[in-house]
């Protein structure tokens, strides 16, 4: 790392700097600018805080030189992860379609769409039993029944189910049930949760929180590998911004960043990110084209009397008609659908 | 709530809005304008979800005309609410200072702080024994063992105690100890967390997350009261903006507006807005003069051998200076500190 | 538009608000709920300020109806516009390319690369002459003499050109060169400027502003319309948010949503959104996925020495890589390169 | 500065860093740790742009140590500025308060409200003669008409005068009239503007960009100060965020971050900031406490019918009841009223 010193920094300040990385075994290299000194400091940042240098006398600002993540890093595992979610993988040259509705609603809407979106060439189904809603008057989801319907609708399509996990105390139940367990982006840094499905092996589909920068999306993702559990899939869902025209702003650059900086896969979930089903199919093709490796989309047979996000829904022959526009747009980046 | 037509809504696309209206019981005053028609809808919202009725033929957009939320507003609560909390109260006519540590990292440091503020004036004490860390290598707090030293330090203080819940599995344990239970930002909309809180009646100190407005918060505080649990006190710490010369952007207009919407008190944290000390004395006059009922302040007798947050922190003297400072700025708004 | 009053307005509050509005020619229609009124009012609103009506007693909020904007959005005009720039268009079923220097550094630079850039599939040059700099120690531009560069370039290749104006003194200067003028981001509200060109008829790529709404854009778009040049390109250059892994976050969105509201053409520049040359090959192929018109990219023989910008401009060979990966991308959405 | 090698930096790459870096002048100092190589440079930076370094082979980034502002920052010049506007003066320990309309909108009104803002205590008049407005159907003020109006205005009651310039054009008319020059937000990176008003002796009031980091501003200031025209005076007006309930979000930091790095006097504009005048007067208190050099408060005798912002407008009688109000604040921390 590099210590900035103030430009007002005395001979003793430097000194004291210098003695205190030492204690902490960081080699240190003064430079002496012509009003600034910096130090350059080489060793392992891990069993010193960094704040803790921060306030000491004659300190500027600190700059760190490494990544604070190491296992969701490129720099210890160059090659890109391929992660087998049941009967499929994430990550390879296929790209994976996880489609289904915002909450499992019942056992005949579950198993319709689970059938419509395997028709049109899903691979993965989703479906919420578990849901976050703001306000403590909304559907909060059938919760293990919905876990059971959604588990039969996976068995008879043959398709792998992904659902959402939202409490410490739910992660075994839903483990039991599921494919692979997501996190929710308002879950992103609920750090307890973060551990309890490091401990367990189901892929894990961590969603970027609404405020989160890429370095603690990685860092999020660092938490449960550094659990054990290495089968991390990144879903890009839209930050917030001033916009107001859609629910989140998609930031397609997560796209290419992650893929610079970390070997997990990426997908997109366009639906979350516009908030209104009229965008989905344009920000899907773009995703799909920037590289990301799969997609994630809500469809419903019946969106306006759906419980949950319902504006935000495909109805089954839209999703077809997006999946057929998406085929030419996999071939021409290379990868198949 | 008003529905908004789109200008090529037919005839039957506003009579069949009409009738789903009235299934749900609403009485409906469509206008018709030159270009576009709306329909005003009176009734209770709450039989029906307005994302339905947006995926209906030919609408355009719905304004909501009520709050969502309802025990939180002021709406039906006008008088300010005061909240006891231990020996003294929030929202009333006493600035409220809550001041302490980031983490208790030994008895014998957080027993010498506690005197410290204790002396200089802070009415509540403060610190974390369940840490939140954004890096799965960072300490994470002495949990139940720290519960018990800031217990003994409040005794011995005669000041109440405030400390962080992170997991719906702690709350019982946290509650045992503590005068008033933190909801720390990354939580603030983690459902689960709110719920177990809410069931609870010790007073809860619920800081705004990062990215959510001031609608969300509230909804937030929503969640706790209608679980029976009333007592909840708002706390500004920061928004996450594109600014990178504090670590977050602090929103002064939040405690305006929140008086105005709500009858709930608010206490602000510059702190961890600032993410630096330098402009904690600074913010902590502001707020108090724009109406804030308390402070929230990191103190540390160390600051540079901090396990957390030392970089924000004030040292007690410089803490003993700020309370000086804020005397006549209290008096000069009719407030005591 | 419809006016919210207050829970606790008065009849007379209510009464008022009538008289007003029909003092400005509008009809009214109160809608009575159980605790608000609201009341719709349908007129010309071009008459009065919402402003004004917002003062009023007992007023709570006042939600406007119709776009602010009429010869940019789809209202008047549903079909798509189609915007001839020299010997070619933009708008149509054929990929527009703009590529070309960030500044004009000298006549072999510029000509080398618009050689270059036309040979590989470019349809316009781009190049700046006139430069917006955040320092003012920084390179300015040649300003005539770069027009003058330009313009020749233009004629040797073949391609129209476009480059920026900043000043509504340089208007007819640019105006007798240029092809296209550009407005950069940090003027999209520099309203004499807007007027100014609007005053030409050569058509004007407006760049959305870094913190701008899309429908402040549309409205900037308005501005230049409504003197009466309704050449107006948008292109969508990244807005200002938190993550700091970009320049600024490309909002795709913007695409599906201008494509929604406006008949404008819109155009994509992923070298300024990026602000790295790294992520500008997947932006670019994402944007065209998701129906951007074209793409603005910027092309430096040796970014290494590029007086402005070189972090984010491809060399040659790289430009000729991009526009291979983009024809079949372009094919895919059913569009020509 | 420092130059942060990529961890697959080659020995040729490092080399070539260091003869470039030396053929510029600077003096380079590697420093070589276990997987990274950075280099520190000390040299007279602005001969080289940062930008081209960053290009060449094996560079991960660049970090800066010297500010890029020199006229505008504390290093050279430590002592805060106190700058003389007509008879009063900006940055000592007197609180400046500017007030009046947001535009002018004949001779009776403005001289109305010069007169009542001057009873009030109100140091300066503000008043709009050339708007900006975000639609072209709005009404863009007086012109030198309004300027005519509101120097008789400041000669009745003795108070300078400040307004905005908008146009290049306009530079020498509005310093003609005018006692202080307002740079717009808007117009904050209008840099030819910048330079044209830094070409007179007027001091100026230099609104902060809705999307401007603190860095860009201090900038803007040495644009201005850069052509000789040193008495710069910032004002925070809001930044825009994801939070609807004010039209921007009030940066309160803003006031100490700006009294650490630079001698130029602040002060805040909490009308344009709430967008609604109920905010003003806890905005006012609060940026006072902070250590504001002043506020500017828009006032209108009647602002339902005002022909701009009469929202965010307080009535004279309410602007009287702030300043009593702020009295006893600017006493609490040692300024007079």
């Amino acid at each position: 790392m590099i210590i900035i010193m103030r430009n007002n920094a005395t001979k003793a300040d430097i000194e004291a700097m210098e003695r205190r990385l030492a204690d902490f075994g960081f080699k240190t290299h003064p430079i002496y600018g012509e009003t600034k000194t910096v130090i350059g400091a080489v060793g392992d940042k891990r069993r010193l805080s960094m704040n803790q240098l921060l306030m000491m006398n004659g300190v500027e600002n600190i700059v760190p030189i490494m990544k604070p993540y190491k296992l969701a890093g490129r720099e210890l595992q160059k090659e890109q992860s391929v992660i087998p979610v049941g009967n499929t993988t994430i990550g390879g040259d296929r790209i994976t379609v996880i489609a289904g509705p915002c909450a499992i609603e019942s056992r005949e809407q579950f198993s319709y769409v689970a059938k419509k979106v395997k028709e049109a060439g899903a691979t993965i189904l989703r479906g919420g039993a578990f849901k976050q809603r703001s306000s403590p008057y909304s559907f909060a989801g059938l919760e293990e029944e919905g876990l059971k319907i959604m588990r039969d609708a996976g068995d008879e399509t043959g398709l792998p189910i992904c659902t959402e996990v939202l409490d410490p105390r739910d992660v075994d139940l839903v483990a039991s049930y599921a494919d692979m367990m997501q996190i929710g982006a308002r879950n992103m840094q609920n750090f307890k949760l973060l551990r309890e499905v490091g401990k367990h092996n189901k892929p894990i589909l961590l969603k970027r929180g609404l405020s989160s920068t890429i370095e603690e999306w990685l860092m999020a993702a660092e938490y449960i590998m550094s659990e054990g559990n290495e089968k991390v899939i990144l879903c890009e869902r839209g930050i917030r911004t001033f916009e107001p025209s859609t629910r989140n702003t998609f930031d397609l650059s997560a796209i290419p960043v992650t893929k610079e900086l970390s070997h997990l896969p990426i997908i997109a979930d366009p639906s979350h990110a516009a908030g209104t089903y009229k965008y989905v199919s344009s920000l899907s093709l773009g995703a799909v084209a920037a590289g990301a490796d799969g997609l994630m989309i809500e469809v419903h047979q019946s969106p306006e009397t759906a419980m949950s996000d319902g504006e935000q829904s495909l109805m089954p022959e839209h999703f077809a008609e997006l999946m057929t526009k998406l085929k030419p747009v996999a071939d021409a980046v290379g990868k198949k659908l």
